[in-house]
């Protein structure tokens, strides 16, 4: 099994988080080897226990939160994002990288320094979203790397999550295409031509296309995938966060203005605190797809369990040995894009 | 003061909805003159109390919901969304003209039968939605009639809603750019063209630009004016619809699953369903922007008192000759987006 790289300096909770979540992962995964990249005064006595199933790579410089990603990467060598991007890079023996960095950062550093699959224009970032389904939660990919998209892109994207999905053990994910209507004939030129491309793969039985989604239609669980040029995706993440924040406080209004809305209010409210905060916060670990070697992101504020989960997680990308199967998928679809 | 055409057939609450709706306006607007269209036999003896301020155009064809716009338009020549239009085309002494039939059909209507201003392409469509703060909407333009749009179209847009916006008695409407990013480097090509010609007329004080706008960032209540091409709108408007839908069904599923939420459900739930009904329906009457005289779009299940606001709604869109100013303000503003 490839070992797994972990910023132990990223992230809103610094090292004691990082590490505490690896040593539970080393516990419960006894085959994970992990290098560990952070203080090695602080990391080494706590991991003595794992022997060489762990390496630390020393370093006590972070790249904060707020730091312009492409500058921090390019004058912070000694960071402990980039250290561990370059043993992701140069060794073999590495598969993943995990890290709760900034997005920007971490993005820009995986696209620098572990660099893309031909063809690959830039990796895509693709969080997963809540439905009306329980357990059913959909992928958007691009939402926010790419601008410009073509629809040889967009179909790009269909091919990642395809194989990304089959990682995960669903093996014909259905791919839709974000649209403003339901008819091939609908839409901008570039989403037009990607439909027809996406139903020529569908034809040869390479995609489970289902056709194209409007933005109220991604809530309903009828599909696992939806893709979009990163503007549009953009647009479509970023709203549905800002409606989910405008409702809850809108309700909450509605409870604070009479007396029978407080009375509700006191049984209900930490009820739907809670769904808010497992329902709609955003997913904890999320691959950039497109890249050479497994990049995953975590939610800056990741805490012990998180980074535990991340690292079982990573494991299982690069035990699918997902990013090699994407490249050979890309190049599989390549003469059809023509 | 210019006469209002109203259909009198569109919509689903048909004539007498129509009727009721026309009746109160003409009551309590005794400058209001209307050209009424529809069944005369049943007209004729309900507004006879009017004398010459009402017109009768007789006819019983009407143009259903699900019928294709194009084609009903062109083979429907007598119903009473085509001869309203007419009217409303040759006529100098006809304003405005008002209908709860299928967007489509009243918009490719507009379109055909009304004419755009020129260099317009197509008209926009532009519903206000609610925000954060009490009394504060934006209006998005557009959200789905023009795909592809370039960064001139985006400019006119703004220029539209400028003037509608003035109409409605706002002087300096807070005009911003739907984006991925608040910086001016953000988005794609067609949004960093449309940010600097949009730049250039607020330097020139002609329009109140205040810069880009993020997908969550439009429940605010900081603009009043979202600009964006008609894919992204429909994107925007579509999710925000859906996650509404999503959201309340959430919290009611939540509520359902335990004693304590019952009871809150009780005390709570009325208050959620009116908050819903009130804030989040679609707007009652919307104007099409870029056409040579007014087209108002009602609600499809508008009431007899959404009939009488929506004719209000034209005589201030008549009285402040919107259409004419539009026009004025693009040919000025048109040598300096070469």
């Amino acid at each position: 099994m490839k070992k797994i790289v972990l910023d132990c300096l990223g992230g809103d909770n610094g090292l004691s988080a990082m590490l505490a979540g690896a040593i539970t992962a080393l516990r419960e995964n006894p085959e994970m080897q992990l290098v560990l990249v952070g203080d090695a005064s602080v990391i080494q006595p706590q991991v003595a226990e794992f022997g060489d199933r762990v390496e630390i790579i020393d370093t006590k410089v972070n790249i904060a939160m707020d730091e312009h990603p492409t500058q921090a990467i390019r004058t912070k060598t000694d960071s402990s994002l980039v250290l561990g991007l370059e043993q992701l890079k140069k060794r073999e023996d590495c598969g993943a990288f995990v890290s709760a960095g900034s997005t920007g950062a971490v993005l820009t550093g995986g696209f620098m320094k572990v660099g893309r699959i031909a063809g690959v224009s830039r990796p895509a970032l693709c969080p997963t979203l809540p439905t009306m389904k329980d357990g059913q939660e959909f992928m958007l990919l691009d939402c926010g790397a790419n601008m410009d998209c073509t629809a040889v892109q967009l179909v790009q994207f269909a091919v990642m999550a395809n194989e990304y999905y089959k990682a995960m053990g669903v093996d014909n994910p259905r791919i839709a295409l974000l649209n403003v209507g339901t008819e091939n004939t609908k839409g901008n030129e570039v989403v037009k031509e990607a439909y027809a491309l996406l139903s020529k793969l569908r034809d040869e039985k390479l995609l489970n296309f289902v056709g194209n989604i409007e933005g109220d239609q991604v809530f309903h669980g009828n599909v696992d995938v939806v893709v979009a040029d990163g503007f549009w995706g953009n647009v479509l993440l970023k709203s549905i966060e800002g409606t989910v924040k405008f409702v809850f406080k809108s309700v909450k209004n509605v409870m604070m203005s009479s007396l029978g809305g407080k009375i509700g209010a006191l049984f209900l409210g930490g009820k739907l605190k809670k769904f808010k905060a497992n329902k709609m916060d955003k997913t904890n670990a999320t691959i950039f797809l497109g890249l050479k070697k497994a990049v995953v992101k975590m939610h800056g504020n990741a805490d012990a369990v998180k980074v535990t989960s991340a690292l079982q997680y990573a494991t299982t990308v690069v035990d699918f040995d997902l990013n090699a199967r994407i490249e050979a998928a890309l190049t599989k679809v390549e003469p059809l894009l023509g």
